[in-house]
């Protein structure tokens, strides 16, 4: 039987299996010459290697422009429904690669819009001010305040909405159902709304007045979207976008997709040391019942989130990386102990990203599409 | 058998019955008791008078407040699909009457998105240009420029969209289908357009941060829009629009709406007299097929689209046109000598509008909302 699962752009639930996914969405694998390619480019990041960006759409494609010439920008996003975690963090992480591989501006979308439009808890007010929160978290990561720029949807919708109606004229209500599976009960904002998240996909071209190529890097859930997206832009005129996609950034309960909704497994950008150390200590782990069955057989790392975190983010050696497997499947390291070392990593982290996202507060008026006041 | 007809906001056709309108719609008729409540703060317009606008939402409910003092605003509009003719400057008439007659701000929203969206060949450049030229239309009948504002969606829609995006999270996809006759095949960005036309009913209220009223003066084709607005009104903590509608001002070949679509029944505020002499004389009357069978049997004014152009706009003496309609019946005046009569009037009225909308170009930038530039 074929495991039960669901990956929208607003839900991501059950076992999720990444290889029926590209399936499923109809992407492209990135298989050993994509990764040889791209690592002419420049050293592959640790979340390239490990195949945590996994899938794509035809970024071979946009390689073959980048190498007669043709830059491209770069354009990822953030719906601002509460404070930053771990897990939107590490696509930002691979952008800024990209950004630093390839010389590229990026675009960076805030979709105070959607948020209140697909949560009934929350207002504009509320989107927009967490918009602001989550932006700090974007710079912290250092990103060139040069070649970035940041969205705001309702600050820039002027510059939006001419795009957005016209991918809007080419999408029909049955499309939007079946792309994203609305019904009769979905609200119109939500059903317009994807033509807002598409329309930076053709922002520079349509500045330009020429083929500027798009690179989208994103969670695989956001992949609907930017079909939509591919398939109207032949009809505009414009090029269509490429994708670089990552799975889903694993929660502390064993969960695969970090989440707000439990506050308790998911670590927070502004998360002092203690809570940290208090959430990690309580993260489902391949562990065993007692210390002394878990030194005799061993644990699994395959299903532990403390592991997970260290494949993810915060153990890039691999080396160390198989050590700590080896340790752990023979007993020779306990839970513990591991879970102490994960916490002093993340701490670590989130120390310097706490200092830098607080020195981004002072760029942050200068990087705003069409210069926006937050 | 109940007659056949359709009015939608985008489709008027069959033989209108507008006392059914009133009920399909749900609207109230304009008695002879609100005539006389109307009397009270001025001389009552023609159009009013003779039935013409004749059908309201919560008027009295609007009159009441006015009495207690507080001041309402006016919102009226036209989708730039083309040049303006006869028919689009009636509900504007009105509209200036009202102004002056309550001293009350007016916003003209010009929707170059809903064209765009709904009209397969027009693109937004196109419905932009046309709203300049509607604009000009509007402005030469001599709204007040301190208390009128222009506008333009795409110009204005960051002062649109957080208002329209309340809007649409409180209405389904269901609703917009039976209110609007969408189906699966209807584009994303209509769905959504009645969002951006039911924004300017709540802009008082939001730029004051207070109850502000607003009446709506618009052909009753429009007023599906509105039920939608007013439908979500009382959960947006905003009061509900009142309307005053008006019947369709009649083509030249007879028809209930003047359209665009036969422009040899369409008078454009553009066209010169030779012009008007030619579409005036070939319009239809009911007159007979001989001048002597004519003058011995006489006319029917009731099926004469000079008559009814004398009696939307043309000839506002009753005492006169109570006279051409015996005149007519008795044979004593022809078709030809009475197309002759309405096409000087209606030379007259365009001498003067044409001069006015030359000279309204002079201040079209004093009056955009949010000082949009054209």
């Amino acid at each position: 039987m074929a495991p039960e699962f669901k990956v929208t752009p607003w839900e991501v639930s059950g076992d999720v299996d990444y290889d029926m996914l590209v399936e499923r969405f109809g992407t492209s694998r990135i298989d050993s010459t994509l990764k040889e390619r791209l690592a002419k480019y420049g050293e592959p990041h640790t979340l390239l290697k490990r195949n945590v960006f996994y899938s794509h759409r035809d970024l071979p494609w946009l390689l073959d422009l980048y190498d007669k010439g043709q830059s491209f920008y770069l354009y990822t996003g953030r719906g601002p429904s509460g404070d930053t975690h771990l897990g939107h963090l590490m696509p930002w992480i691979f952008a800024k690669h990209l950004q630093d591989m390839f010389g590229a501006t990026i675009y960076f979308q805030l979709t105070d819009d959607e948020k209140f439009l697909f949560r009934q808890d929350l207002e504009l007010e509320d989107t927009r001010r967490m918009a602001f929160e989550n932006a700090l978290d974007f710079m912290a990561l250092g990103f060139d305040p040069e070649k970035t720029r940041i969205i705001l949807d309702t600050e820039c919708i002027k510059t939006l909405y001419p795009l957005a109606l016209k991918v809007s004229k080419k999408v029909t209500f049955s499309t939007a159902r079946a792309v994203f599976g609305f019904d009769n009960s979905t609200n119109i904002g939500s059903i317009f709304y994807t033509s807002i998240q598409a329309a930076p996909c053709f922002l520079e071209s349509e500045r330009e007045g020429r083929t500027v190529p798009c690179l989208i890097p994103c969670g695989i859930d956001q992949d609907p979207h930017f079909r939509v997206a591919r398939d109207v832009a032949p009809g505009l005129g414009y090029p269509k976008p490429a994708l670089i996609h990552n799975k889903m950034f694993p929660g502390l309960e064993g969960g695969d997709k970090m989440s707000s909704s439990n506050p308790d497994a998911t670590i927070y950008t502004t998360d002092n040391a203690k809570t940290v150390k208090r959430k990690v200590g309580k993260a489902f782990t391949g562990g065993c019942v007692s210390a002394e069955e878990q030194r005799e057989k061993g644990g699994n790392p395959e299903i532990c989130a403390v592991f997970k975190y260290n494949y993810f983010l915060f153990e890039e050696d691999d080396a160390k990386l198989d050590d700590l497997v080896s340790r752990c499947r023979s007993g020779d390291i306990l839970c513990g102990e591991c879970k102490g070392l994960l916490t002093a990593k993340i701490n670590g982290f989130l120390e310097g990203h706490q200092r830098r996202r607080e020195e981004a507060k002072a760029i942050m008026h200068e990087i705003t599409l069409d210069g926006f006041e937050w």
